[in-house]
């Protein structure tokens, strides 16, 4: 899997004993984003697909609204010296993209963003709504309670890093009607779903209507600003949502599902767009209707 | 839980069908940080602590050592105005700090920072890592492997956010007999953990030598740079660690453990703090030894 994990020796404590083993790693790395061959953001990502988290994030940070924006997208060859040779080195972990005329680079962030973090690049509290192109509140999108129930289980199945080390988030998006249209994972969740809508981006595809962004963990703000500003009309999480996500999702027109698990999910927002509960396998079961809160 | 949480009506579906109900949510809000009156950053946090967590944060940041670099702390009345009546209203999401003479702020951020997001600031890859005062080389502390193992319990008993919204992440602070000593609940992880740093500073109490941290979630670079820079020198975790993150820790010195669930943990670096296997109840049991990775 490349640059994506890492084996690694640890030491297994149990109740076994103590056993030292291999195991496998999440890559963490900076990718550094330059714009113009200017450095602008650094941001804790899992090499892979880097080309499309710069699109999906550009596009975030309401910089590019298409491919055609960008006219070129390379690694820097050369930005890092060997230690031992002192020859230039490629990393991997620079990106510069070229951005085609009358697009303005915004400024430069002079900050790196972790693992986890992806909204970064406001002036003030007041900015933090960003201004979108496609009005979700007329998007009649409709989706069957069963299939949104069984997303978790179908983006779990392409969660190829997961297995193999437990450390990454992951984002996919499906059609209305269940079938797979891309999953990326990273360490950072906003990254895994900036993958998603620079793909998206990249393939000529957005307005993303009719679709459901499918998340392996919890939903925060700054998850369902980004699906919004990419037309996505359904966002579902296995975890929970925060009370901004689903204020955010109310006033944006977004249908907002969360603790999406075992055949049952919790609507927050919009639920007009999810079609008549899941089938009921015949007398009331007795599992406890309340989701777990783990 | 004042503004911790927030109630709010959800529809839940299940095999019993389709049931509108009470829930509560984790709160995610702004905080605008000033320093010495100008706006410097904006973080998504769960509100509470937040004296603590701009603490935190600025101890991270490299900026403050101790509680009297900062000679006061106050929330900014009257930095929104009501939509209604125009007056001026306290929203307590902007906190203004009053460096101590000699004590120099930052450049201004000019960037908010997503709930799940701790280190931004930097100018590039090569300032990620940031020199701390305290060498954990030399640091001592022993643990024992069944003490380590019975931390994500304790914590879990003080998770009174997470119980009641499931969306919430979890940093807490133990010494090395287990006897806890601050849980921070928070959106993001990165704040839950700066507001127990930022705890420990008000307190006098940096370096944090002979503690343990251990956090709900998964283990990223910029947690064990955190743990680094308060003198932290074990640093457990209920999931992944990512693989700067045990880079970091065994470059800094710091014992990183992961996977810490049913009585058995995954040590990447520094295993020798952590003092003899868990004790074996007999002969050796059939629990699979690899970690779920899930």
């Amino acid at each position: 899997m490349g640059r994506v994990t890492q084996p690694v020796r640890v030491l297994r404590i149990d109740g076994c004993g103590t056993t030292p083993r291999p195991d496998r790693l999440a890559v963490e790395e900076p990718l550094e984003l330059r714009l113009d061959g200017r450095a602008h953001a650094v941001t804790m990502r899992t090499p892979g697909h880097d080309i499309e988290l710069a699109h999906g994030w550009l596009h975030a940070e309401g910089v590019i609204v298409a491919a055609s924006d960008v006219l070129r997208a390379q690694y820097c060859a050369g930005s890092v010296l060997d230690d031992d040779s002192g020859t230039p080195v490629n990393t991997y972990n620079v990106l510069d993209l070229m951005l085609a005329s009358g697009i303005t680079p915004p400024r430069p962030r002079d900050t790196y963003t972790s693992s986890a973090c992806g909204v970064c690049g406001a002036d003030s509290i007041d900015s933090l709504g960003r201004q979108g192109r496609y009005d979700l509140a007329c998007d009649e999108t409709r989706v069957g309670a069963d299939l949104l129930s069984a997303l978790p289980d179908l983006l779990r199945r392409q969660q190829r890093t997961f297995e193999a080390t437990g450390g990454v988030h992951a984002a996919g998006l499906f059609e209305s009607d269940g079938s797979p249209l891309v999953v990326r994972e990273d360490v950072g969740r906003h990254n895994a779903v900036d993958k998603v809508v620079g793909w998206a981006l990249l393939a000529g595809r957005l307005p993303l209507a009719g679709t459901v962004l499918q998340v392996s963990g919890r939903l925060s703000f700054e998850l369902v600003q980004k699906a919004y500003l990419a037309g996505i009309p359904i966002v579902s999480a296995v975890s929970a949502p925060s009370s901004l996500a689903v204020a955010t999702g109310e006033r944006l027109g977004l249908t907002v599902a969360g603790f999406v698990r075992d055949s049952s999910l919790n609507l927050y927002t919009h639920p007009e767009r999810v079609m008549k509960p899941l089938a009921s396998p015949g007398p009331p079961r007795s599992r406890q209707a309340r989701p777990a809160k783990s």
